[in-house]
């Protein structure tokens, strides 16, 4: 692996030129890990031609020696001062930053720290346009994490009763998770019950199961730092015919949404076939977010699959699909996948079953 | 509750004047909910002269109207296009806004948002300062995270015993704690066994425990929104006469640290008081970090207990005090308590013994 975050940092080093930049700093702890392997808090790399250097803290001095392959920097003081001495030492003219990472402040520091004659470049998502298409490797990480989470999945399922709270129920998936390999979930994990489930990012609270009720999970972890991501719906006894209709409605929205991906069609695309499903059945101003995300080192990256994004997707992308209905008083439903855009269409990485589970 | 959110909001609005400022807008994640309760990821309050305003987006247009007292906005466009309209309609001069919190690019979106004649105003650290001062009902929310953070550690301690990975431990403490009652782990819990322990910021892995080892765990708990914080040591077996040294020396620092406390003395002095007992021990080249920071809705807040902070501390603030003393091939021993100053001095929060833990 420690070959693969070298070609990643001479990859973005050999396209230093076309981008008018002499260096680029990388600072979001995602980027910083894709291109180093450094799993801290408070890193850096500077990416020259040919070279990059790395920038922690002393806190992750032993940590970055175990870590990180390229030249590092161990900064007693601010990072960003560091940054800046080895800006004037290499004559760096035009410095890109991450401006979607770096703070008005640190921006504000940075400027401070380099010399008059250096210029900071704004650069928009270059790292993360690159962290769009995995590698194999990778994909073998999200796999591995997807099926970790499946199994806490069932092993948490099983547990379900009336009378369990939300936040037993979360507590369990995260236990389950973590003794089958898991990190930590990739996002704090939501149980909603009833009418709770119409709040699409609810937190579990002590709100008891009860029967006849309808329970949202929707679970990731992080394995060896690569996210997965599902949603599935418990049913505490026989589901009635409106949520049966309504389930079938997202079932159909969601694998119309699976079937619409394939390299060259847009984001946008796969969002609208889930979309026009919904539409069919009257329930399309019910589903309030977008069809899915990217995942990867992060649980949400690019692209994201909404109404407006034209990213034309291509093989190697992971991506959710993950379409909900949510209806004040009755709660919501929602079912999600974890897949990868394939040669000719798409592999769904969750196996675990799509079938309203009745417990 | 909901009136310690409206008295915030008023005092924000009522300090505009003497920054001249017209508003202030906040965006940082914990600055929103202490203003406003709100839980969500996505939201932000423009606080007016006498009024405030919270945005937010459809996906948590529900929850926003259960968690928010205040005029809410929900935006299905980006939320600081809403803000910049805001500033039109009531002709804002200057706008605050936070500078360690918005990203160069949310600057960006928001200067193009905002009329011409809008300045936008950088504010350091405004928000942050108030919350450093906990009130009556912080101090008690804090409180419970702790208690339950001890009792985590307690139920997960007994079960720790040679052969057991590291990672297990991790995930026994999480669940632990959810079921006593957290949301989540303050911070991914750190159990760093023999001379991984070295590493100040470890994460679990898959290394198991042996005989004759040092176990390091430190682990928070966010309960109702509020952080706790505690290190201990564990000893598999009787420890040997470098470790039961250099654990004297820890605890002598850390008591010597914590007598420090009281309103009044700056925090570099209390982390002083540390660094001197372990100068005494020939140790304090091995403590590489700061003896603590302040802690609440955030697992990090001000004031910071380091060499050159020159806080005031004050009755009200809670923060940690944990110095430790790191040895490549040997391991680190970290001793950390969370406290709140009072009037006189302080109180520990944490009721866990501080004896080494023979296992």
């Amino acid at each position: 692996m420690n070959n693969e975050f070298a070609q990643r940092r001479d990859l973005i080093g050999s396209g230093l030129a076309t981008r008018e930049l002499d260096a680029m700093l990388v600072t979001s702890a995602a980027n910083v890990r894709y291109l180093t392997a450094f799993t801290g808090s408070n890193g850096a790399v500077l990416v020259l031609p040919g070279e990059a250097l790395f920038f922690t803290d002393p806190r992750y001095a032993l940590q970055s020696r175990r870590e990180v392959s390229c030249r590092t920097q161990v900064c007693k003081g601010p990072i960003l001062a560091a940054v800046g001495a080895i800006a004037a030492r290499r004559r760096i003219r035009r410095l890109g930053f991450e401006r979607a990472h770096l703070s008005y402040d640190a921006h504000h520091a940075l400027s401070s720290a380099v010399p008059a004659r250096t210029s900071l470049e704004p650069v928009a998502a270059w790292l993360e346009a690159h962290r769009m298409l995995k590698s194999e490797t990778e994909i073998e990480l999200i796999r591995r994490s997807v099926a970790t989470n499946s199994e806490a999945f069932e092993q948490a399922a099983r547990r379900v009763r009336p009378g369990m709270r939300e936040s037993d129920l979360a507590a369990e998936i995260d236990y389950r998770m973590r003794r089958l390999g898991a990190e930590k979930p990739s996002f704090e994990t939501i149980v909603a019950a009833g009418r709770r489930s119409a709040l699409p990012h609810a937190h579990p609270t002590g709100a008891v199961f009860e029967s006849g009720q309808l329970v949202l999970v929707d679970m990731g972890a992080f394995q060896d730092g690569y996210a997965s991501d599902m949603t599935r719906m418990l049913s505490l006894g026989a589901p009635g015919a409106r949520v049966r209709r309504v389930y079938r409605a997202v079932l159909e929205a969601q694998l119309a949404a699976i079937d619409a991906v394939r390299p060259g069609v847009t984001a946008a695309h796969v969002d609208r076939a889930a979309r026009q499903v919904l539409k069919g059945y009257g329930l399309d101003r019910a589903f309030v977010h977008s069809t899915g995300h990217g995942l990867g080192l992060e649980i949400h990256e690019l692209p994201r699959i909404g109404k407006k994004d034209k990213t034309r997707l291509a093989a190697g992308m992971a991506i959710t699909i993950e379409p909900g209905v949510y209806l004040e008083g009755f709660g919501g439903i929602r079912i999600e996948d974890t897949v990868v855009v394939t040669r000719n269409g798409c592999e769904v990485l969750t196996a675990t079953s799509k079938d309203l589970r009745v417990v």
